[in-house]
């Protein structure tokens, strides 16, 4: 018998409680034990709740207790859970995490950690929810360089721009929408400004190369400015526009960024729809692979985290090597990063001609503005040529 | 440095030399030693080949040099592979192999023995080629109860249906032009009638449940009868058909088969094409997932092999636990398996209305016949329902 504690009874605490309990004998038969959550640390009560007589509020019970071998930290954040996650790996406790921003910030160090007291700290359920991706990059992609990771790896931009598509609206009525049906927050701004995406492919770049990326460099931009007659243009164009989050390696190093782009109908992420998520990877011997599954929801992210406390319970006294050291790894400047351009602008036939050359016309029927895909070129190279235009809007196309 | 030999210098064992050589670097940084092929057993000589001096006839000298610490099977069959992998492990030496008739066959008792020498037997690319499954289902999905797992598993046969649906072609004429290409062998039995697929989804039927599914009980239909008519008649219903191996879990135990299916465009396989493999996974609180990559081919297959080799040096004093007993279990039979089902009948359609009440007619301009969808419904249902009509050609869809 395993004795765990988890930090935080919010959505993720309370799916790893509903979790271990839904499937409490396969689990302890994958896990060679029973697995028995014997603190819940939070600041409220719970009155009533089946596991009330679990909660406590003081984090120093759970760091000295030593009967506590796993420690679930699923508050969110980078502080206090920062603090608590340490505390607990230098006290000889394994983590599980599903928080992205302490994963982004602090990983490696943690990793270090981890490696030093043979524990383990593992964050399956940070990139992608319930869909395995952590795991198959430490441990089955190892015989491959990876050259590309993209991902649509947040559910709730996912939904909105699903929904622009398939019906039309502006951004501002799916986002509200979104929030009435609690796929997105009161104060949206980490998903729909890119945040989210950003702090996920940081952390799987960080995997891929083995080294440190700080998300703070990486180039992200939202969807706020996409407008349902953006949408009405990816339509003539046969292609829907994604949030992706983007790292490929070049022989410079490797370029990483969040952005809206239009993808044609051949692309591996083109239907990957609502608040689906999917990761592509490519690598140098394995060529195309996609990971498609549930990118956020409580179970689907529980399932994460409790498959994270099997294995850790499977390892208690290994440490599980992963990649990724705290030696700083630059990025590539976002200005060398090659994709076609779609472009909407009031300026005349010509004068785009005398900027781009022979470009591909795009006919959505607005009027009083044109819409035109460029070639295949670098953002620099980009920006130099559109700076004597009136451009209206620009999306990346792949 | 760990010295390893490959049994077979065919494609995959070829294949696996290429990788290694490759990604030599990142792939020691990631094993935490260099990898270097020892031996290669081959009935043939290879003059003129950079591993020409590798190449052994006796298989002796492998199991008796304790220097051997992986042996690596790619011979595919179930002898002589069984006999050397067994041999391998009894004499200390951890082994991946690629052969999923040697695993489908022998897989429980060679998992057993490894466990007991404390080493590890290996097969992630026995299944979907590069596409990571075996590891993801044996240390990701471990929350889960696998309520369901559909796979396109093969990729000739895919090949040969996409052709079909895109180019409007004949059975006979798509296998000719796979044989040229190299996706179909001189004798393609094994892929067309479904035995591969076959022996693929007794494997994770297996590991799903634990334990021993003979590969043998499950119910298999190839693609032989498929046509170009029965093509038409899709597209008239916007579906495609695709070779499926898919297993279910009902009240009753497992209920598993091979078969070709209608999909409608809402299925997640529906987009899946050409040589590609895909693996829809729906866990009870995972929700669905689906696992998407190349299943076949030299390097995607040796990808996988050589991420076991890496996982193998990783844990050369560890068992990593799988769970899969030879324990047999039994499976539910066919009959009970729900779906509609396509019929093309002779028959007029009031003896239609007699035998299955209201259907969905489907007019694809075939002259002399008509085809129906029927409702959903054991196959033994339709079997019965089905006894007074002269059915032409029937095919299951989801």
């Amino acid at each position: 018998m395993i004795k765990i504690a988890i930090l935080g009874y919010g959505t993720i605490g309370s799916g790893v409680v509903e979790v271990l309990r839904t499937n409490r004998e396969s689990i302890a038969k994958r896990a060679g034990q029973e697995i028995e959550v014997k603190y819940i640390l939070d600041l409220r009560d719970f009155p009533g709740d089946p596991m009330e007589d679990k909660v406590i509020h003081d984090y120093d019970v759970i760091a000295d207790d030593p009967e506590i071998r796993v420690v679930v930290e699923a508050m969110g954040g980078v502080e206090p859970a920062y603090t608590f996650v340490k505390r607990a790996l230098l006290a000889g406790k394994s983590v599980a995490t599903s928080n992205k921003a302490l994963v982004a910030k602090h990983g490696a160090e943690l990793i270090a950690i981890a490696e030093e007291k043979k524990l383990n700290f593992m964050f399956e359920a940070s990139v992608g929810g319930g869909i395995p991706i952590i795991r198959p990059l430490n441990s089955s992609l190892t015989a491959d360089e990876i050259e590309e990771i993209t991902g649509i790896l947040n559910g709730t931009t996912n939904y909105m721009l699903s929904k622009m598509t398939f019906e039309g609206l502006e951004f501002d009525d799916v986002l509200k929408d979104a929030q009435a049906k609690g796929y997105a927050e009161a104060d949206p701004t980490a998903d729909i400004e890119g945040h989210d995406a950003c702090r996920k492919i940081a952390i799987l770049t960080s995997l891929v190369c083995g080294r440190q990326v700080d998300f703070e460099e990486i180039y992200t931009e939202g969807i706020t400015k996409i407008t349902a007659t953006d949408i009405k243009y990816a339509k003539a164009m046969g292609r829907v526009v994604k949030l992706l989050a983007t790292s490929r390696r070049t022989k410079d190093g490797y370029c990483a960024m969040v952005a809206p782009f239009l993808l044609s109908k051949e692309h591996p992420l083109y239907n990957v729809n609502d608040v689906f998520n999917a990761i592509f990877v490519h690598g140098n011997v394995l060529g195309d692979a996609m990971f498609y599954g549930s990118g956020a929801g409580k179970l689907p992210t529980a399932s994460a985290v409790v498959a994270d406390i099997v294995d850790i319970v499977k390892h208690l006294h290994t440490h599980i090597m992963v990649s990724w050291s705290s030696k700083k790894m630059g990025l590539v400047d976002v200005g060398k990063a090659q994709s076609r351009f779609f472009v909407r602008t009031d300026a005349g036939e010509e004068e785009v001609k005398a900027a781009f050359g022979d470009v591909e016309w795009i006919d959505a029927g607005v009027d009083g503005e044109r819409g035109f895909l460029t070639a295949s070129m670098a953002e620099e190279e980009y920006e130099k040529k559109a700076s004597g235009l009136n451009v209206l809007h620009r999306i990346r196309a792949v």
